[in-house]
C-alpha cells in the first residue's frame, strides 16, 4: 500500500513552525515581527570564514574525505586542544552539522527500545532524532525556579534502567540558556562510569558563557574517555547556521570506527561548509570578546525587562542566548498564537516559542515561552515594549 | 554497556575504501594509481556554479529554509519542467545530496522488515540505508550477458509480498550503466499500479545517457504519480559531488508533507551548496553537449580495450559513466588487492573496485570488477595498459 512508516506519521512538526503561517500574515497585514522564537544570530559570521569561500579556486567540487578534510580536522584538534580538551584528528569526524552528529551518535550506540535521559525542557529535535533510531527518550524534571540546574543526582540515577544507554545533556543549555556547575558535571560523571554509559554532550554554544570561568567540557571529566561523546557544531560559534558542519569528538576508538562507517555511507559532509569552518579557526580572540558581550548586553536588557512585568519571570541563563520565561497566560501556545493573529502595538508584533514543545511531558511548560535573545539591543526594546503591552491585553492572561 | 548498536555492528564498511591503504601503500612506494574504483568526475564545474559562490556576499550563513531556497526550488521546478517532468516548487524537497534523499525516503515509507526490491547489482550504500531503516532489499539478478537490463516483470513479480513497499531503480545505473528501456519502465510501471507500491526513482545520472533519445523519467509514467519518489542530485550533474545537494521530488502530497518533517529535524541543507546549485541552472547546453561527447569517447575506448583484452567481457553501458566487466581472475576482491600491491607496469597501476560488493547475493560478481571511465583519455589509455599486463601476470588468473 501506497502508506507512509508509523515514524513518518508520528514525527512531530516543529512546534516553532506551525506559527510561521500566522507571522506571515501579520507580515502580510504590515506589521513587523520581532523573531525571539528561533536561534538564528545576527552577529556577521568572522571574516576569516567568508573569506575562505570567497578566496577558494576550485574547478570542481570533489568528495571531501568522509571524515572531514585531513586539514580541518588537524585545525579543528589544535582548537580543542587550546580549550584543553586533547584530541587529535583521528579523534573527529566531521558531520553535516549538529544535528547529524547527534544522529549518528545515538544510531550506533542504541538498539530499538534503549533509553537515554535528557533533561527536560530539551531541545525538540532530540526528539525527533529519538524516534528516527527507535530510542526512547527519558526525561529528568529541571525547573525555572531553579535555573534549569541539573537536578539531585538521585533524581537521574531513578531513570536509570537495563535499557539507559547514556545521558544527552546540552551545555550551555537550549532552550534554557542554563550554564551547568563543573561540579554537577562531575557528580553526572561518575554516574555515568558506575553504570556503564555514555554521555552524550552537546556543547555547540560553548562559545556562548557569561561566566569568568572558561567552559567546562564533559571532555574535560577524568576517566570519562571511553564515555563521552562530544556533539558540536560551527552553526553558532560563527553564526554560520546554513553551512551544515558539525563534529563528532571522542576518545572512545570503538565509537569512531562505527562514526566513520556512518560517515562513508552518506559520502561526506558539505566542501564549502568545511572550506569557511576551516577559514574560521583563524577567527581572532577580539571576535568573541566582542560578540559576548553584545550577548551579555542583550541579555542583561532582557532579563531585566522580562522580571520588570508584572507576573512574568526569567531566571538569568549564563549561557547560549536564549532564556525561559514564566509568563501569566493561560496557554502560551494560544498567547503566542495571539500574539501575531489578533495583536499589535504600534504596527509591530512579536514571536515567540511557546515551551510545551520543548517538555516531553503532557501539561509542562504551557505558561512558559523561549525568548532568543538574538537581536540587537534597540529591536530588543521593541520586542519587550511589544510584550508588555500584550501581557496587558491578552484576553486569557492570568493576573 | 558501553557497546556499539546492532546496527554499528553489521553497517558494512565500504568495499571500495577498504583497498584505500593499499593504493596509499602503493603511491608511497612512488607507483602511480589510476583510480578507475569511485565515481569521482575529473570534469570542471560549470563556471555559472562556482561563480555564483565566489560573487555571493553574505554577511553570515543563517539557515535556509528546511525545504530549500525558495528561489532554488523554483528554478529547479523550471529545469525538471524542461525535460517533461511536470513539478511546481512545492513538489520539490532539497537534500543533503542524493544520499539523504534515499534515506528519507526509505524512513517515511517503510516500517521496520518492511522489503524493497533493488535490481542487483546495486549502489552498495543502499545497503546502508536499508539497513539504517530496518529495511529488508530484495535483490533480482539482472546479468552481464544482457547488460544488466531489466529482467523479465515476472522476476520482479515474483518478490513482491505483503512487505513489500516499493522498488529502487537507479537509470542510468551505478555500478551498471545501464540505461533502461522506456518500455521496460513502462512494465515496471504497471507492476507498482497493481501492487500498489512505490518506486524510488534515483536518476542522478540523468544527464550522462548516449542515446539519441532523451532520459526517459519514471516522473513520465502515466498514472504513476503517487507512486513515484525521484531522487536526484547535483554531484554528477554538474561535478560538485562535495557540495552535498540533492533532491526528494514527487507529486504524492502525503510523501512531500513528511519529507518535510524530516527535513525541518536537521533543519536545512547547505546554504553555499545550494547557492552553486541555483547557480548551475544557468549552465549553457553546450556545457553538457561537451561533457557528454568527452563520456562517449572515453567509454568508447574503455569498452574497446576491455573487450579486446582476453578472457574480459564488458557490456557497452549507455550511461552514467560505469561499467561492470567480466575478468579471467579467481577472486576480484584478491586481484583488486594484488594490482595495489604486487604489480606495477612501468611504475603504474590501477585500482578498480571489486564488484562482489555491489551483489547481495554471496559468491555473486566475483569475477566482475566495476570501472568507472572518469580519466582523461591518455590515463585511461594507461590504465587500460596496466590492466592487460596484470591480466598476464596476475597468479589467480583463469585462463
Amino acid at each position: 500500500m501506497l502508506t507512509l512508516s508509523n515514524k513518518a506519521n508520528s514525527m512531530p512538526a516543529s512546534p516553532i513552525r506551525k506559527l510561521v503561517p500566522f507571522a506571515e500574515a501579520a507580515k502580510k497585514r504590515g506589521v513587523k515581527v520581532y523573531h525571539l522564537n528561533i536561534g538564528q544570530p545576527d552577529i556577521a559570521s568572522p571574516k576569516e570564514a567568508l573569506d575562505a569561500v570567497k578566496n577558494a579556486t576550485p574547478s570542481l567540487i570533489p568528495y571531501p574525505h568522509s571524515a572531514g578534510i585531513e586539514t580541518y580536522r588537524e585545525g579543528l584538534a589544535k582548537y580543542y586542544q587550546g580549550i584543553n580538551i586533547n584530541v587529535t584528528a583521528d579523534e573527529i569526524n566531521i558531520t553535516t552539522g549538529g544535528s547529524e552528529a547527534l544522529q549518528i551518535a545515538l544510531a550506533i550506540t542504541c538498539n530499538p527500545d534503549d533509553e537515554v535521559i535528557v533533561m527536560e525542557p530539551f531541545y525538540t529535535n532530540y526528539n525527533s532524532f529519538a524516534l528516527q533510531n527507535d530510542v526512547i527518550l527519558k526525561p529528568v524534571a529541571t525547573t525555572i525556579e531553579n535555573g534549569f540546574a541539573l537536578p539531585d543526582m538521585a533524581e537521574i540515577e531513578k531513570r536509570i534502567t537495563p535499557k539507559t544507554k547514556g545521558i544527552i545533556i546540552c551545555n550551555p543549555g537550549n532552550p534554557t540558556g542554563t550554564l551547568y556547575t563543573k561540579e554537577s558535571l562531575v557528580k553526572l560523571g561518575e554516574i555515568a562510569i558506575k553504570h556503564k554509559i555514555f554521555i552524550y554532550s552537546d556543547e555547540v554554544y560553548r562559545e556562548f558563557c557569561y561566566t569568568d570561568e572558561p567552559h567546562f567540557s564533559c571532555m574535560h571529566l577524568k576517566g570519562l574517555e571511553q564515555n563521552v561523546i562530544l556533539l558540536d557544531s560551527v552553526s553558532k560559534r560563527y553564526s554560520l547556521c546554513g553551512v551544515r558542519i558539525g563534529a563528532i569528538v571522542s576518545k572512545n576508538k570503538e565509537v569512531m570506527k562505527a562514526v566513520l562507517k556512518y560517515a562513508q555511507a552518506r559520502l561526506c559532509s558539505p566542501a564549502y561548509g568545511q572550506i569557511a569552518a576551516e577559514g574560521a579557526l583563524n577567527t581572532p580572540k577580539e571576535y568573541f570578546q566582542a560578540v559576548r558581550s553584545e550577548y551579555i548586553q542583550r541579555r542583561d536588557f532582557t532579563i531585566e525587562a522580562l522580571n520588570k512585568m508584572e507576573g512574568v519571570f526569567s531566571p538569568k541563563p549564563m549561557g547560549a542566548f536564549y532564556t525561559i520565561a514564566k509568563l501569566p497566560v493561560d496557554d502560551s501556545d494560544k498567547f503566542a498564537q495571539w500574539l501575531l493573529e489578533d495583536f499589535q502595538y504600534e504596527k509591530q508584533t512579536v514571536m515567540v516559542a511557546p515551551a510545551a514543545g520543548f517538555y516531553a511531558t503532557p501539561g509542562k511548560g504551557t505558561n512558559e515561552v523561549r525568548i532568543a535573545y538574538v537581536l540587537k539591543i534597540d529591536d530588543l526594546k521593541a520586542a519587550m515594549k511589544c510584550l508588555e503591552v500584550a501581557l496587558k491585553q491578552y484576553p486569557g492572561r492570568t493576573i
